[in-house]
């Protein structure tokens, strides 16, 4: 078989380190370059010693790729002069595929981009093409897309569990309150003070109150999911652990919607999912349980009085909230078996 | 000046040796007895030896205290059984002063008592003498009562900011979703499989969700102030921390009431409160910048839309939100300073 | 090709899901039974959440496993019990298998079994049949043997670097002062206080020093290295983290040896090995980077005089100080390559 | 009683804050001056949101500093820049006293600190003068100082079981093997990738071995002690908690002397010292029963063989081995009772 040809732009961050822990052991692909400007030169076990035994390309500025051989692309860079790289990307090979981690082209409306970004985008066509790549829900558009934007964590922990209640108009769409509480790992490598051990040990914070940035990605596909207008409450909280999101959200339900039902529709929609387990109705999931696994685990359970649900999600925001979703969606994109290179199991304890 | 002689029933667990901690260094206060009865006959520093150096009574049974000795009795014993040892306490010495930390005089309703702990009280009488030790909010009663009983917790970090605002109707009682998270000290000192560091660490997950039994007393601090019956729905959350309680509170406003009404409001209901600090609008507190002290930290924040805030509130739940306000009661009722042996700082990092 | 059939007996425990997590990736084995006495009846499932989306035997008790299905068992019991269990096991099915991680067969020698372990090894014949199971180390009576002993999680890491040190007599046997810190989950998943995460977090101790048990199997292993008798000193120290042992070797190094000689030698040693690297001369190995995976880092650094080295070793103490090395043992028993199921890479961060 | 009026230098780093702490609480000092030059202009409290409800001078540089009401000098700053800050305050105001936490006073000897620091030393009279402040060992002459070098936070660990067993010939100064596990917080607060929470968290792994710069302060005093040259091997372990030193030390016993010898010898040294415990033969130490509070635990144990022992030391790098210690320091300067101030007792858990 012919293995994919990949590279893997941004390695020396966490997502890219992520990528290659899981590409290194796909059986189709083969990783041809990585690269991290300020690095390049560097071997990767510089940089990720856990590698130190593996045979990997060395680090390399972008330009240095040699696009000729690559067939996809990973880019996992900043957002902002994401989109500039891949239109040159584009420019120079246009039949190349993508599969975006920043955020440069998860929002489809550039109104949108720019309120919450702060800036028109720079490579609008490119946006419009680009496909929102939440694997389960997105499938079908994902298998033909050049341009896949991978979702943000957040936005994953909270899409899945709640865009299929939101379908079925189970829930009040105003009624949503999230709180997604995240690991360090998602904030990357960059080193900042409130990113510190010692800042971050023994404690928890709120942060992004009232306008953090996934939360545009709720509302793209929370208002599509409800055919109107939707305006979640989004409050993610910082909480002294590595790895791991888990969004609890409160709704209330809609009509004589019961939690039961809920559930039931949640059950439905993720039937057969490999990577979507519904709990029984009333179990409540463990972020741990998924841990370095692609997996996502949810609960629906009853609050005390009839008319409010607490629905719970959880991933690994370095698999399934980042570098495993887009695995998985390049594994849509090059036709390969979806689970591929994915299989591995949650670490715990 | 005549030292209070306090005993403390149930020493061997975190909230008891937490009092030790505090009562140690407060200067009006002698500590005449320790029980701990399946640890009677051991000194304290073997059950917690960062009290090598200090000279402290033996732990005994309770019914070796000699209470004609003790003015005050601190109780720090599991819920259930303590309603029937303080029932025996009074029994032997009504004039004894009493701060209860469990949960067996909180709920003022024998109804809501029977409902949520699933057995008829034991001392009917005594609980409806009780007075519920929020010691910001029912100062005047905590200092002429006899028994005090300490609120929860989760039940200080949310009624504290959110009574204020249910007073004064800047928000609608149906839409108090509150998220607690937790560190793991506040589920004390017994070995229980799911309280292990493996099971704990590296992770996050909710608990007794739609039915946690602090509800309850949020629900009669909650209707008191709202004066009507009001339902908030409370998840707790389990993280990997030792310390803290944060409570992400999502509320509707009221009316025309907005985000900044409401920091107005518990500015002002807070003026001059050593322990309760609300922060300039729009800041979102820590709970590392409490941790260790009596402190609590408030913020309140708009949502993006103009009908939503959320309110966060932290504290550490063993000083503020067990043994700390114990003694801030004890001081209440003693008639000392109210800051007496509670002005430690916060230790950060 | 024919699957291996194996059973796992004590699958309730971290070993024993550890066992689960890498056999359910193995492609040559079939997990035909899970015991847990006291859980049995349950799904692993119940027990270990992670596996909510496997297939997998229900948990039994070991009566009820059916040996003529088994070819090879992993035997996770406690020590102690396990002698009598493995030795029921070869009476009623004398060409079974058997991987044993307890530490009942660990030790070849009676008299040392007892003086350690305080009783007569109940199963004198096995003990002296059983094969120490260090894979890079003892690889050739491993794949003969009937019976493999596992080695401790702190023996495997302090006798990987030193034993070749002591063959070519590069270091003085009585120099050795080991400090191996450990994370918690090497104590396994029962309940007792001082495993409590508020017992373990934020701070370290020592715990066994002076006699822990594993220092017996560094004299076994040391003095028929060294062709005499070595008296290692041995400190474990208990850190608040899951996963990971680090040992840090302090050595005197002997005649003219220098620390870059050591660093040869065991360059040497383990040059080829697939899960042993020894990193370049003066660099330090770092526990994470070995999470989750079967893999060693060696690390040799001189000291400021030239009569000293530190040698530094870590792995996962789940994976190469448990499962990992049990599935490898398995691999070698059954003729199979020897990495297969093991090629997991680290999960970092 | 008139209180000292001090200045604290680089009030924005963690030992500064640490000082704060400490010094809010002191009766007889008021925190005249906080400096810290990137930082000018801000309220401590945007700095150390946990000190939001106290009354602190603001931020300024340090030329702002009004020497004048000054009577004693803390200086937090970092090592090399300090020598000349420290020779321009005495140049200015020579009857002033500075405590010092920097590395830049510690050594004695000019040559060592030019080997140790690679550049000559830039206030040479300064630094014969400076007393090395180990307060239990260099009590007299600390309260004659002008300056005092606070001791490194391992030193401090390592030096205070040590020296009296050198000074005694109760150990082989050869043998000396220190292993010392240390929290993050001794890093400080600048952004480094190697501190960020996901590189720190979840692991363990040695820095600075063979070489770290606190050995010169370990020579320095374990010289003098044993009245001739030795040479400690001294390795540093990064655990994945905030505060804490744990030194497990490793010692070849003199002539005829036993563990039990350097027990009691360690009990007659220490006898009613405040802050320094020795805990009974046998017993071992943890690092958390310390936390947060100026105290020592010593614990000394027989290795199995009868010419080895294990000395263990722990104590908080904050408090006793940075910022408390200087508290104690400065009342051994001013005068004040030895204690004042520094009688917070450890949190646990």
């Amino acid at each position: 078989m012919t293995a994919l040809n990949v590279a893997i732009l941004g390695a020396s961050g966490y997502t890219g380190s992520e990528l290659v822990r899981l590409l290194s052991r796909h059986r189709q692909v083969a990783i041809r370059a990585l690269t991290a400007d300020r690095k390049a030169g560097q071997a990767m076990a510089d940089v990720f010693p856990q590698f130190v035994h593996l045979d990997l390309p060395k680090l390399t500025t972008i330009a240095e790729v040699a696009l000729d051989e690559i067939d996809l692309v990973f880019c996992a860079l900043p957002h902002g002069t994401t989109q500039t790289v891949i239109a040159e990307l584009f420019a120079k090979k246009p039949e190349i595929k993508v599969v975006d981690l920043s955020a440069d082209f998860r929002l489809a409306d550039p109104a949108a981009y720019e309120q919450w970004y702060g800036h028109p985008h720079q490579a609008l066509e490119l946006q419009s093409e680009a496909v929102f790549g939440v694997s389960e829900l997105h499938r079908a558009a994902i298998k033909d897309a050049r341009l896949v934007a991978n979702p943000g964590c957040h936005s994953t922990t909270s899409i899945l569990p709640i865009v299929p209640l939101l379908k079925e108009r189970l829930i009040e769409p105003d009624s949503i309150s999230i709180v997604s509480a995240t690991g360090m790992s998602g904030a990357g490598r960059a080193a900042k003070e409130g990113m510190l051990f010692s800042e971050v040990s023994e404690g928890v914070h709120a942060y992004g109150v009232g306008g953090h940035r996934h939360t545009a990605e709720l509302d793209q596909e929370f208002d599509a999911a409800a055919g109107r207008t939707t305006r979640a409450t989004f409050t993610p909280l910082l909480i002294p652990m590595n790895r791991g999101i888990y969004a609890t959200i409160t709704v209330r339900l809609s009509g004589g919607a019961t939690a039961e039902a809920l559930h039931a529709s949640l059950t439905t929609a993720y039937w057969g999912e490999p990577f979507v387990t519904v709990l029984p109705f009333g179990k409540v999931p463990q972020s741990r349980h998924v841990r370095g696994s692609n997996n996502v685990q949810i609960g629906v359970v009853a609050d005390r009085g009839p008319d409010k649900a607490i629905v719970l999600c959880t991933l690994d925001n370095l698999v399934k909230g980042a570098s495993g979703q887009a695995v998985q969606n390049m594994n849509l994109v090059a036709g390969f078996e979806e689970t591929e290179g994915l299989t591995q199991l949650a670490i715990f304890p």
